[in-house]
């Protein structure tokens, strides 16, 4: 398998007032198109990394409350090219769910801002219409919390050599209930060198389950969580989420869908990211540096 | 006007081992859903921060190819909730296009992937075939792209307490074409003190036209944009635009649209921002810091 996250190309170094090279070569992280079908008709085309495309439709649905279990995922299949060659950018998923299921998905979703305007409280009422309450019993250490970026960055290294790439990490939290780590991908025995420690965090009482890099940080966590849906870990009762940047309402719903109890993310939430997680119960802890992290929302979760 | 873009929310901080604080003030980037429509019709729905929502449909509408000019943006209506008050989040765009000319834009715009399957190729060409090609003569000092950082920093500071906001900023070159900075708000009027000086920029041969910030980076973009556009300085010809973080295949293509020759970003471009810059002749550097940058296509427009 070669590798598809990255490429490289020329580009000429200015640095401290000079031309310091004039073909440096630079590695990029790659951007594609991935267009998203259901049942052969275009559904959507989003600009992702490619890689784990069957994680990315997986966790998107989910988030998008089409399916709710890896089952209802059903097939996802290559399209094929007018010379019978898969086309390395498309997909099609065929749901394996009842019709009539699906109409009574997609009316509660599309509900919003019918008839009351379109507001951040009525995309939160639209949320919580249709997520589960999360019903778990997690608690999590306050020193855990700020082990999280070096443990992120840890297995980030291993593929990030681009600077430009936004990553999603899971941690399961209760050792009882920890998944096994995802196994390596072909890409990741080649890179890995040293192996980095996956169970580093166990001190913690936290491991590293999967982590997902990505162009877009929303298809990182659309990968992470699809890769938790196809394995059959939800709800993700027991785990937490890290993610690299800003948090925004939309990785809050992505989160909330998977029942994640508790999100970390490296800079600010939105104003609508901590309003949500609020209202549907869900732990978020903002600017989580090695330093120290605020605790935005339901703080009853990190134990002192 | 109230402050539209930003909110305060309680946080815990945990800093050094221990609880800091049980009810810090912090400052949020609102983040709101805003609803679109075309001639009454429900077109798209984007989270945004609020405020220079005129500007923002301008921008998007002028980077999917369904305007050419602020005249074509025609009449922007706020939409009237059941008491007939404004609604804060939906807009109705009243297109000054004739509707045979709008058709002919879209299909032309779709016609990507009908045949020749989804690829970065095709995107590209995409875009090649809906905007004109740059022809400006722009030439900017190596150490003129040196100073956007700080140029920009100057203007956002003002803004941002948040650290969770993107921010775009429009740099006109040549002292010759260059706009008027745009109007200060009121906003800016209350929060300036002191107020930046917009000509700092002046002894490089450049000035600060407009910046504008958001929660997130293309609606940044878009609101920029859409300032130039409605104001009628389009094409961009004599200015370059510096962006946060990394820099995509959107952000790309939105300058594209309006004719920007130079795009400078924060942080890394993605591989098929390079290769749509390469093919179209901008010019993008990337890692813009104080100390130095990388130039990744068409160098000829940055001079030593």
């Amino acid at each position: 398998m070669s590798d598809q996250s990255t490429k490289t190309h020329h580009a000429l170094k200015w640095y401290a007032g000079q031309c310091t090279s004039a073909a440096a070569v630079e590695t990029l992280a790659v951007e594609e198109p991935l267009e998203i079908r259901l049942g052969g008709r275009r559904f959507t085309l989003t600009m992702r990394t490619p890689g784990h495309d069957r994680e990315l439709a997986g966790g998107f649905l989910l988030a998008e409350g089409f399916i709710n279990s890896g089952e209802e995922l059903g097939e996802v299949r290559p399209v094929l090219g007018s010379r019978g060659e898969p086309e390395p950018n498309a997909i099609d998923v065929i749901l394996r769910v009842p019709a009539a299921g699906l109409r009574e998905r997609l009316k509660r979703n599309f509900a919003i801002s019918s008839s009351c305007g379109v507001c951040g409280k009525t995309s939160i009422e639209s949320i919580q219409r249709r997520i589960a309450p999360l019903t778990d019993g997690l608690r999590v250490p306050a020193r855990t919390i700020l082990k999280l970026p070096h443990l992120m960055r840890q297995a980030q290294q291993v593929f990030s050599a681009t600077g430009g790439l936004h990553a999603a990490a899971l941690f399961s939290v209760s050792p009882g209930a920890r998944p096994a780590p995802a196994p390596l991908t072909d890409r990741e025995k080649t890179f890995l060198s040293p192996l980095p420690d996956r169970n580093e965090g166990q001190a913690e009482g936290i491991q590293l389950a999967v982590l997902r890099e990505d162009v877009g940080r929303h298809n990182a966590v659309d990968k992470v969580i699809g890769h938790a849906l196809i394995d059959g870990w939800l709800p993700l009762t027991n785990h937490l989420m890290m993610v690299s940047g800003r948090l925004s309402f939309e990785i809050v719903q992505k989160a909330a869908a998977a029942g994640i109890p508790l999100l970390a993310a490296v800079s600010a939430p939105s104003s609508l990211a901590v309003e949500l997680a609020q209202e549907i119960g869900m732990t978020v802890a903002g600017f989580v540096r090695d330093a120290g992290y605020n605790i935005y929302t339901h703080p009853e979760r990190i134990i002192t």
